[in-house]
């Protein structure tokens, strides 16, 4: 995620259409917000200590980088050798964003020499005219953009410009830049009206090429975003007899897989390989916030209803069809079998994100809030050696983290999110100051500079200093976070309910002129909430999952042994007491729950496999943690979805 | 299925080695039976009027016939190509089976002229060793005995040679009889100690080698069958390098799939693929009847109980697991995803036809029973025309019947297990006649004849009209059907409990000179229980499945409307009313039973995905249906385990 910075050059089209009677939200960058934060810290920190150096050790073993060097001496005339899957570059490139987050904040020499080398292959790797996919460079130069559908071509391009726009910001060189916009002119001047027809089959390059805008204030970009968002459904069907070269997959989807069944505004749900839609749903919500297209925003809006009100895990987790890696029909909802690919919780945070700035619209906050605490954290192991690919919501004790994946789209991304974090909890606009998510440490805005004390999620108490920079009156915008109940809240100690008088989990506003040591306090209380889920969800009726705030908790075998991984076996008692007791020790320091719940007693079963008898439960404390935080401590079953009675 | 009877020749050697302590029944053969059946006949008639004439349309369309014209011109120095998949021979042998039966019964001129061509093409297809295998003999004549695991050459054969025995039995022909025969001596003189090494990858042989002893009394074709029972899991592994022919599956399996793991005196647990391991278990079971090798007993014993305790359905389908098409882990009894193909429910029901025949143990009956009436049964659409595959307990309403399938190695097994039903239900032994199930109809046996009237499954009363052939006393055993109580029961009118006396299922014993005329009647009460799986079966707790007698019931889409297929929606009230009635008109007459059940009330669901909600029930009546009736109304989901609690 790139944050919205000032234009390299001033010119004269680059303003921004405001859209309609849209909020218009500007997040406040990463580099103007601290977090130091007891539940944040830590995994940033491992992160940037672990993940990140990890992935490049991955990225030289498996030949990722020396493919860019093979593109050069391709073009040199010498033998080169492609290693590994055809769209891997885009691997290097989310490793380059992910380390240049940070870089700016001033991380680490032995990383800048890292990134350096790895953008010193790049660059030597493009022929003249600024192509660069080394895939296609080494293997099939002769079949460049002939395969759009599976190709990913535009796919590592969007990465690239993600990643060189992210380096510029990071370290002001152009190195990677340079690269990015090159390529970026072959394609504005290779695709479009009265040039070649086309659009991505796995989309990206419509968030970049809006970043490379917002950077350079260069039309052609948004333009060419634009084109690639409206292209993609329109008739004749855009991937129409494309031949896969050989070294790729060679599976045939169909044109929902790649949210090309419609054109675009008149799409209303989210459909077809999970990644791929919120990257194109994402680039959509850029190319509105510039452009203000009205063709843009109901397919936006009727898409984000049909994803986050039928289609959405409680977790967040995006796309619960394994087979598509994608997205299923209204209410198919799988729990052991669901997909949620971490990178779509990485692109529903980028999404949600974007509609928020957009329309400071609440909805929007609490599902990259239930997002971000949840099916994304749940990705990266504690220590950020080890991801998951897959996010279901139960496992049979199989299902585990690992180090690395041949198609490791993952790790990557997850790392780019965490290292880019800041991005996430403010924004200001017009009004003042928002806050979407409470993270401890400070946010300097135009209107104040304020510093946040919070325990969340464990505790409800948050506290903000504020440091005026104007005499004004401004608002300061508190969103109430999924699942709490305000208590008490003040300012400077003087009672005054901030979320009374707004709908719930939304925006309270307290507008003043501020005055140098004005402080906000709310209480929220942070009870465990037994959810369910809407009847029509097949095979979570009858069950209960446990969320605290906006962190769901699941049962993990290591806590509550159960035979042969048979974690369902155990069932919540009706009206069950409920313990909740921070346990520092316990996985990086969780609020552990125990809930009163029940086990059949097998000494009372008959024996046989069919009877005609009933199932004697016995007593059991259950002991829940939160669903990010499982498959820590080696493997073993897990259930989020618990049966409430026996 | 074949029934035993008198060798061809008398040799020394054709008695039958008695087996320690076993009952040794002799099964009735269904010549000896008539059924005039109000349930059995119409499925009966439907199996001989439609499945077996469609089936042989089929096998003449796709080729399968042809590809033994194919291979005596390929011996004549012709072109000739195969038709369809390897194992393809197998499907007209076992038409050719099921054929023979209704032959015995004297059908149909026109069947006969269809046999007849039939056996003729097979005939003129073998070279002059007496090989026989279209796909080898076509493609691969260089390749016979190279890939056991997977060629199916002695599966095919096993095939051949329980058509050929049920031909000579059925019409007194020796056409198929000599091919099979001619065969069988090269497998024997190919195969064995000091010979080369072997054993079916795909079990079936043995089976057709003692039936083909029992009517030669040649003991070497026992010898070859007792050799592959022993053989297979023996050290060095028996598949070890075998390299798969081109035109065949070129997966390798492990060692269990094809119940190789061990030698076979060692298993303990049903493994692998289930057709495989059933025909194994039923080769076994024919072996230990005619040699009475004690290595053999406890390995059928201990898989019976890991069977029938732990790894079959409620329905009798067996293999739960789609991807082996076999066997699962202790307790993995998926609903939904079940396999439990129906070639695995006939295996089933032979497997268990013969333990019973050698103990006498109503166990081994009322497995069969359950499978009769279930899992069997549903493999057949109630007017004979589609065929189940696979046998799901739970289905979205995509699971349909199919007129045909590429691998149709079901419709002709379903059809030969129901042309030759008479052979089910009757024993005797040295005490007199045991009667397992209750057909309408007639049985001769050496000690008398028995006129059966009765209505079951739907109604249990049964009366049962002896002429005896002797004056000597004898006993008369009466098998208790699943999951039924006796109320009265009398012999000429005169009151006598059958079934107090004897553990809960068990044969009840009368024993008495008799007189023509006697009667017995019984009166057995058919309650609707709700059975629950044992807890340790995932996914079926907190549910229950419905019973009456031996028929497992399921709700329908069709009779219970729901959204989206989602007929998990309904669940079973605590202690519901039950209503039982016979509905003559509906799916060929069944008892339709109606329960107390509930519905979440969607009106007062919040609308959300997730939330903070209870679900309210409704009350509404669940039709139910038997399991083996479903999908015949269309297409529409289904449950057999139903939720019992709101």
């Amino acid at each position: 995620m790139t944050a919205v910075t000032a234009p390299l050059a001033a010119e004269e089209e680059t303003a921004s259409t405001t859209p309609g009677n849209l909020r218009n939200l500007t997040p406040v960058p990463a580099k103007d917000v601290t977090i130091d934060d007891d539940f944040w810290t830590p995994r940033i920190a491992a992160n940037g200590k672990e993940a990140i150096p990890h992935q490049y050790r991955m990225l030289v073993e498996t030949g990722r980088i020396d493919n860019f060097r093979a593109a050069a001496a391709k073009a040199r005339g010498e033998e080169a050798e492609f290693k590994g899957l055809w769209f891997n570059d885009s691997d290097v490139y989310k490793w380059i964003e992910a380390a240049s987050y940070l870089l700016g904040r001033g991380e680490s020499p032995k990383l800048k020499a890292q990134v350096d080398d790895t953008i010193a292959a790049i660059a030597a790797a493009p022929p003249a005219d600024g192509y660069l996919n080394t895939f296609y460079q080494i293997r099939h130069p002769d079949k460049i953009w002939t395969c759009l559908n599976m190709g990913h071509e535009l796919y590592c391009a969007g990465h690239l410009i993600q990643a060189a726009v992210a380096h510029f910001q990071a370290t002001g060189e152009r190195s990677l830049l340079d690269v990015a916009r090159k390529f970026a002119d072959l394609i504005c001047s290779t695709f479009g009206e009265g040039k070649r027809r086309g659009a991505p089959g796995h989309e990206c390059i419509e968030m970049g090429l809006v970043d490379l805008y917002r950077l350079t204030g260069e039309k052609r970009y948004l333009e060419m975003a634009e084109y690639f968002v409206l292209e993609r459904g329109k008739k004749p069907y855009i991937f129409e007899n494309e031949v896969h070269p050989e070294g790729m997959s060679q599976h045939r989807f169909e044109p929902d897989y790649f949210q090309a069944q419609a054109p675009f505004p008149e799409q209303k749900e989210a459909v077809g390989h999970s990644v791929r839609a919120l990257y194109l749903y994402a680039g959509a919500a850029d190319v509105y916030a510039e452009t203000g297209n009205p063709a843009l925003w109901p397919a936006l809006d009727a898409i984000w209803e049909s994803l986050y009100l039928r289609r959405a895990h409680i977790t967040g987790g995006l796309g619960s069809v394994a087979g598509i890696e994608g997205f299923g029909n209204d209410y198919e909802l799988p729990n052991e079998t669901a997909y949620n690919e971490s990178c779509a919780a990485v692109a529903g945070i980028m999404w949600n994100w974007r509609m928020l700035q957009l329309e400071g619209d609440p909805r929007y906050c609490s599902a990259m809030e239930r997002t971000v605490y949840n099916a994304f954290l749940a990705g990266i192991s504690l220590d950020g050696k080890r991801y998951f690919y897959r996010n279901p919501l139960a496992s049979n004790g199989e299902h585990e983290r690992k180090e690395w994946y041949g198609c490791a789209c993952c790790p990557s991304n997850l790392s780019r999110m965490l290292a880019s974090l800041g991005n996430l909890p403010y924004s200001t606009s017009d009004e003042g100051i928002w806050i979407h998510l409470y993270m401890s440490g400070t946010v300097k805005t135009k209107y104040a500079d304020l510093k946040i004390e919070s325990e969340f999620p464990w505790k409800g108490i948050i506290t903000i200093t504020v440091t005026p920079k104007t005499d004004e009156e401004f608002s300061i915008f508190l969103k109430q976070p999924i699942m709490t109940r305000e208590t008490l809240s003040g300012i400077n100690g003087k009672e005054q309910s901030i979320f009374d008088s707004v709908p719930i989990e939304g925006y309270g506003k307290i507008r003043r002129k501020w005055k140098k040591g004005d402080w906000i306090e709310t209480h929220l209380d942070l009870p465990l909430a037994l959810i369910r889920a809407n009847p029509l969800v097949n095979g979570n009726f009858g069950r209960v999952a446990a969320q605290r705030g906006p962190v769901v908790y699941c049962m993990e075998e290591t806590d509550n042994p159960c035979p042969d991984g048979m974690i369902d076996y155990f069932a919540v008692r009706k009206r069950p007491r409920v313990k909740q007791e921070y346990i520092p020790s316990l996985l990086g320091g969780v609020m552990k729950i125990t809930v009163d719940g029940t086990y059949p007693d097998m000494e009372k079963w008959p024996g046989g496999l069919y009877e005609r008898a009933t199932h004697s439960p016995q007593k059991k404390s259950l002991i829940l943690i939160p669903y990010y935080a499982w498959n820590n401590r080696g493997p073993g079953s897990m259930q989020v979805w618990i049966r409430d009675t026996l």
